[in-house]
């Protein structure tokens, strides 16, 4: 047993530079944000921090759903909050895999004991809608779950058209926007897209620990059929008090979207306890977002995604995936031949403290993966990341050009904003 | 719509003295070590700071578990993930109830498909331990739910010897030490508790939205038997590998502890992205415990909580519940026939920036609950809250006499520790 509380001291990370696929640094302002002292959850001065949340991601998903809020947890926690809300035992569920995190919704779903059905494509592409449509016709799913940017592969599954063919067939979608929301272009309401969710730490620059969802009203309809209040709650005087049972219960308490709604509505029907912090960090993150504005801000992502690749390939490195469908704020690059990938993050962690990311599965010490994202997607990380880089892939005795990523990439940025290539 | 990014300012909450039964004011220390710049999940010195934060809380917990760490949400979700981890369909589990949070275990293990027996009391007591152990004989479940401090109740159910009993009968035990960790006596190893949940927001002093959980080996075994690797993570070169599927899958993904072990164990394996900030925040909960001690810090939470008493009944105001259970660390008031109990923590808001707590189903409406723990676990609060509430309850026309309740309650203070009561 430790109890020896000097073994550990002041909290004090050391300054990373994080370009890695997610978390990367957080804006200074959400930190000083999550340092302000807490409320009660229930105190009119906190539900009003919680009401202006609500608005703020309103703006940042697209949407005017009423349904639009936090969940207490990382990224994972929002897709699963989704999909146990929506799925019934049995219900058919048809997921789109293009990468790992098509995996973790199949895994998540079959969890809910859905009937899954699968379409899968090579790593490194993505589906064409109406390969998308044709499945959903002939599965005839209750919900269409699917992500958007999946960083395992770098790739992200155009979503513009598939919501209409889905509201017009009446099946549910839900999208999982963890690593793009408010760095690609989203908009729940025009894409017709029911549940959506995401994390803070990628585009959105905060910490991981509260997942941005927003419910359409008919999902929220369909929810709603399974509302049940919780034991312990009614009583004399207790409010609403219990509502006759309905559908099937959803199988978890915590991610009861049915509940979650009733706290963060006006009926504010005790459920979990709000995390302060966390909901101060999600609120900066968002205010950034509406401040900068939705449109400039993707302009910078795909700018500075733009700018990377432009500085890799000048170094003679030859980038992984679809190239017309490419993530915005994360890039994978082949980690070229008789290169020991982990021996150049090792060097750029103890040279440089930059952090470029790894990967998964398949494609695990064949790329890397850079993020330019968030705080991150400006032109100093940027260059900084592709001269570290250039130092340490020469010094591990790669053949590339170090010396012409700079100025190749540097060419990007000098473009102004409204002269960014389409 | 609402994308007026205007209309939310900086976050700036006003200075509340947080009385109720939680969240209360963070320690500084907390919030000042959540302002820190992130780190990616895999650095070493991230990873270096959960193996130390898993040391810390074993400490806080009492035990030697190897499988001591956080969940990332708030206390209920350390409840749900131990209680959908440990339970498979149809597995019996008995709750004994003693407030809303007996309810709140029925309701996550009816999720879960549990076979529940539950055992009632009134509210306002306690289950002697004997009880307990007859029904855990007759019902032989696999599984014991209970509570340490239900805040609904104020009342703290006595766990030394169940727990024992339990280990001796094959039965396996689970505590929801929410309201009481850090600020009770509840050490899991000499209890024989296997799993222990708490949150942040309590007695440790921190934001809600971490779970500090621990898992005894003979319950790891029983989660390990579950375990499955989840799909997208094998592959070439992708480590371990899955491995044969054994017990039926937990039916969560986010709140499956195997999962969970491996992310924090040697192996590493990818699950959540950590919250970086609730982990900073959740160590130096911890870290403050430690540096003063659980004997100490139990004694502190015993003073003041016996201060205010003595406040109150100096005051004239009768106290909820039986009086040799209480917690140490939350009181309930009867409101005194004639007063409108809202009316009242209106004023101590308005007036004097205090909050105290209401309560929930049978008690709404009739008992406040005042809370003295973590960092308002001292002399200020405590006088300062008995003041404002004296002068509250004068204007709103109680026949009380607020001149007695400082001295009676500055007494109890200025008995060294040493020379508390027993």
């Amino acid at each position: 047993m430790t109890t020896d509380a000097n073994r550990s001291g002041e909290i004090d990370p050391p300054a990373r530079l994080m370009m890695g696929p997610g978390p990367i640094n957080a804006y200074p302002r959400v930190l000083r944000a999550m340092s302000a002292q807490l409320l009660g959850q229930f105190d009119r001065e906190f539900t009003d921090l919680m009401n202006e949340t609500m608005a703020l991601y309103r703006g940042v998903f697209r949407t005017s759903n009423r349904q639009t809020f936090l969940i207490d947890g990382t990224a994972r926690a929002g897709i699963e909050a989704a999909l146990v809300s929506l799925i019934e035992p049995g219900d058919r569920v048809l997921v789109p895999i293009f990468g790992r995190f098509g995996h973790l919704l199949v895994e998540i779903a079959g969890r809910c004991d859905a009937e899954v059905h699968t379409l899968e494509t090579d790593w490194g592409t993505i589906f064409d809608q109406d390969r998308l449509a044709a499945a959903v016709d002939r599965v005839q799913p209750k919900l269409l779950a699917v992500c958007h940017g999946d960083t395992s592969t770098t790739m992200a599954q155009p979503l513009d058209r598939i919501g209409r063919h889905c509201r017009d067939c009446g099946v549910l979608v839900y999208v999982d926007s963890t690593a793009t929301l408010g760095g690609m272009a989203l908009p729940a309401d025009d894409w017709a897209l029911d549940v959506v969710s995401a994390g803070l730490q990628k585009c959105l620059g905060g910490p991981s620990g509260s997942a941005p969802i927003t419910v359409s009203d008919r999902a929220a309809a369909v929810i709603r059929g399974r509302r049940h209040v919780e034991q312990g709650l009614a009583g004399p005087g207790a409010g609403p008090g219990p509502r006759p049972e309905t559908g099937l219960r959803i199988r978890s308490n915590y991610f009861d979207l049915a509940m979650l709604m009733d706290y963060w509505g006006g009926e504010r029907l005790n459920h979990h306890t709000e995390s302060g912090t966390m909901l101060y960090g999600a609120r900066e993150c968002a205010r950034l977002v509406l401040e900068e504005g939705l449109e400039a801000r993707c302009r910078r992502h795909e700018i500075a995604g733009r700018a990377l690749r432009a500085g890799l390939g000048a170094m003679g490195l030859a980038l992984y995936g679809d190239p017309d469908h490419r993530m915005a704020n994360v890039t994978g690059i082949w980690i070229p031949d008789g290169v020991d990938g982990e021996a150049v993050r090792g060097r750029m962690i103890r040279d440089f403290s930059i952090e470029i990311g790894t990967s998964f599965g398949p494609l695990k010490g064949r790329i890397w993966r850079i993020g330019t994202m968030g705080y991150n997607a400006a032109r100093p990380p940027v260059l900084t990341t592709l001269a570290a880089l250039g130092a340490c892939l020469a010094a591990e005795g790669a053949r590339i050009d170090p010396v012409a990523a700079i100025p190749a990439a540097a060419a990007v940025f000098e473009r102004l904003p409204g002269e960014a290539p389409p």
